[in-house]
């Protein structure tokens, strides 16, 4: 047996067809489109009988995104397969994927088909997908609740047919690593096939053990697995494509098996993802979350500090991640700070660590997580004396447009801790980039907002309020400065100074880093 | 060998202790509650000797929190198990958690110790922490590296010194479940104890396994599983508790256990965490993710309308969950929107059926998830004639206050399908609160804001803008009127006007439902 197990995506498909992940025709390809520099071996671009939209997506993808083979879904009727044969026409390598209830449950509650009504369809149905093309998926949906000696008859039926993948589908997200081990196990034993037919697992996550159980699916004998980037699909999702993908490289040992995904552009299509979907994932999501690659807690930075192994099993650049392992907050200690400030040119010992440890100690209850560029304005001011966080909000007000069919115009007063007030004024289509706009002619930083989120929670009203100031919004902010992107945050009582005010603390955070590099470039000023 | 698991819960501590979820001592306590609540059996509620403020916090916690041991972390030296044991004086049922690295990476690079010196400070640490209280706990950090005799030795050692629970770490997040099953199993057969004694997993999510690690270990004899609240924690984070104690419970038939959790109150623990941190569990997170009960897709709709097994494994009401198990959105068919508006009261056949479907399909397809509140207005539009959604938004300024300490004045017009424009100001501490302030004054919906998020993502300078319009911020809100819940969101270019349009959209919402039950109360209405 080959030890490459197949990734096919599922993203556009399952992914898609989950509440608030929906994808605009654009937005599919674009994510196609990562998905084919990610090296998946199949895309499932869509299923094409559920609509004129979802159809021209899958036949723009079939037409545009090289490499992977791609895949429409198709029920078990010659209207559903026409339609996908139909819209994979334009892709050089295409796969239509059929499927059909198996499980008691589907036959008698939604299909109305008894046992042999089903086999039946299968067979006619497989046929008929191959006079489309040699790649034939079947699914036998709630494969998981089939009855065992009928499920083989089922796959084996579809084997004979001219299905080359058979798919084992845990529909609803019920079994546990040992059952679907033992399952596929049972199948590879039974199934009547021919030897380059493959098993193929698609398990969700709704308790939890979506990539435990794909993985058992493997040890079963599976050679494929459905996936989808950050983990999303219908319910708690699939299994989370960046999850496998790691677990077998960093586990071959226990696994055995490959594959043939460019893991360097895990991150790359997980932010792809998360742009198209407005939807990013948790911060505490495996892999690919904000935290993954964090250490905050002083024990833990220790650790680190003397040997990255201590509490590192994989490395920030395997899924393309440019970022430094170790994030600074209130958790961190000395040895942190000083071995942070040491990689940056500072040498913190004695009293002056003690005073910068205070000082960032202080930062740190304020805004949570200290990332470099913070960390450098920080020691640069310890190091000289002079503040770095020079600018200040005052007020911003938004005008109105004067035409009916004119800009906002922001007015925005900025406090300089050596130059006292500076004012100006700026105009976009919106507000909010008015403001910014206004904001980056004064301080001079090329930025361009990259995303922003707020979040507004509020308090409990038996509980006291959280903040004395009463300020329950919170912004996050990146920009980006020149390729680079830098974070900022606030917290405030309103919402339009809550967003500048933490634009101007991103845009610190960016001036600290160049007033350590040299300036930004001369172009870039004037601009 | 009992068949109760118990759940030591460590959102406040492994999970406080990660960034952007740390939480103020007041913070911390409202969560305690909620764990209370939820009847967990010990919760760790902190790491005394990391500061006076996370002692006090935990001092706090071990006076008010009624039920639950109370826990906290300590090294193994004298300095904290006497913070611990000082920090949990006023508990009624305490725990001192006593850790060291037991693995040759900690113990040569982090603490530079031999096998004989760190067994000799388990043994007297473990003395010392006895004198604070008789439920004491060891855990052999980054057990899952640690030569399996060396183990042995050590967990023994700790439980002759009078360790009641043996914690075995998968520190970094590496293990499997059949690696991990093995090892507790042999722990199980080797390790010297009392029968009182009870083994316990602490699993790290960084391969998106540690929910099936943590079941994998129950059946390898581990009777105390370690977990957190929405799975936060270090790096990827803990075992999330819902995704334990729910697997636990709907497949009693494959683990053959129980916990003493009361699953209703995982909802409640689940969104208190939340708000406090100012951070949702991801949509597609199993069991408490938004999604988790939904079904959108028009395939699993009809099953789930036919049974509902079909697709559902676990009851929302499980959970504490009091919401509609089908989502209607884009990828709804015919056969679900019959079904739901009947259930609403509405008999849709025919062409009656046709017309409601296309209103319903382009609902969709503006705002993703048509909720039940929203589909009441839909359905009521088509019953009468007559349209229900009449408030829309024309302006929104803001003037800044006129004295130095004053509030900023909004002014908010609106346009009413028939009554025309109406206009009106209000004051508030912010100008958001102004704004929805003016806006309640005229649709007479008594509301407060619950949650409210934005999000705006740069568009790809590369890519066409997502909206023809260059609508890129996206606000979600959720506002509650006489006690219940109800969802807006809008689509703008501008930040404040979007949020006062969610704001519109969920009070029209509110309406639509208030529409057909009777009016607002009428004290609310004057208010």
């Amino acid at each position: 047996m080959t030890d490459t197990v197949r990734i096919l995506d599922t993203t556009l498909r399952d992914g898609e067809q989950a509440p608030g992940f929906s994808m605009t025709p654009d937005g599919k390809l674009r994510m196609a489109r990562a998905l084919g520099a990610l090296k998946v071996d199949v895309i499932e671009a869509g299923f094409a009988a559920s609509g004129q939209r979802d159809s021209d997506a899958i036949s723009e993808i079939a037409r545009q995104v090289e490499g992977p083979v791609i895949a429409s879904l198709a029920r078990a009727t010659r209207g559903d397969i026409f339609a996908a044969g139909n819209a994979l026409a334009p892709a050089p390598r295409r796969r239509i994927h059929v499927f059909i209830g198996t499980s008691p449950l589907h036959r008698e509650f939604k299909l109305h088909m008894s046992r042999e009504t089903v086999l039946e369809n299968i067979r006619s149905a497989i046929a008929y997908a191959r006079e489309f093309t040699d790649d034939v998926e079947f699914s036998a949906e709630d494969a998981i609740r089939t009855e065992r000696d009928y499920l083989v008859e089922c796959l084996s039926a579809a084997a004979a047919a001219g299905a080359t993948t058979l798919n084992v589908p845990d529909t609803v997200g019920y079994t546990t690593p040992d059952e679907i081990f033992d399952l596929f196990r049972f199948l590879s034993n039974h199934v009547d096939r021919s030897s380059e037919t493959i098993f193929s697992a698609h398990n969700h996550d709704d308790l939890g053990m979506a990539v435990a159980n794909s993985l058992a699916a493997i040890r079963g004998g599976a050679r494929q697995v459905e996936c989808a980037v950050n983990g999303i699909g219908e319910r708690a999702g699939n299994c989370a494509l960046e999850d496998l993908v790691m677990a077998i490289r960093t586990r071959s040992d226990a696994f055995g098996v490959r594959t043939d995904v460019d893991s360097t552009k895990i991150m790359a299509a997980s932010r792809t993802l998360a742009q198209i979907t407005n939807t990013r994932p948790a911060r505490n999501k495996s892999i690919v979350g904000a935290n993954a690659f964090a250490h905050e807690s002083g024990i833990h930075q220790h650790g680190v500090l003397q040997n990255r192994e201590t509490y590192e099993i994989m490395k920030p650049e395997d899924i393309g991640l440019t970022t430094e392992a170790i994030v600074l907050g209130k958790h961190s200690g000395r040895h942190a700070l000083a071995a942070r400030a040491e990689a940056l040119g500072f040498v913190l010992q004695g009293e002056k660590l003690e005073k910068a440890f205070a000082a960032f100690r202080e930062v740190a209850d304020e805004v949570g997580i200290v990332d470099t560029a913070r960390l450098l304005g920080l020691l640069s001011e310890q190091e000289t004396g002079r503040p770095q966080r020079l600018w200040k909000l005052n007020k911003v007000d938004i005008r109105a447009p004067v035409a009916a069919k004119g800009h906002p115009v922001a007015r925005v007063e900025l406090e300089h801790g050596e130059r006292g007030r500076v004012t100006d004024i700026a105009s976009a289509p919106g507000a909010l980039d008015a403001a910014f706009s206004a904001v980056s002619q004064m301080i001079r930083v090329p930025a361009r907002v990259h995303a922003l989120e707020m979040q507004y929670i509020a308090a409990d009203p038996e509980q006291t309020c959280p903040d004395e100031q009463g300020a329950n919004v919170l912004v996050e902010i990146q920009i980006e400065v020149e390729g680079e992107i830098f974070s900022g945050r606030a917290r405030a009582r309103d919402i339009l100074p809550c967003c500048v005010s933490a634009y101007i603390d991103a845009a610190s955070n960016a001036e600290a880093v160049r007033a350590v590099r040299g300036s930004f470039s001369a172009g870039a000023r004037a601009a």
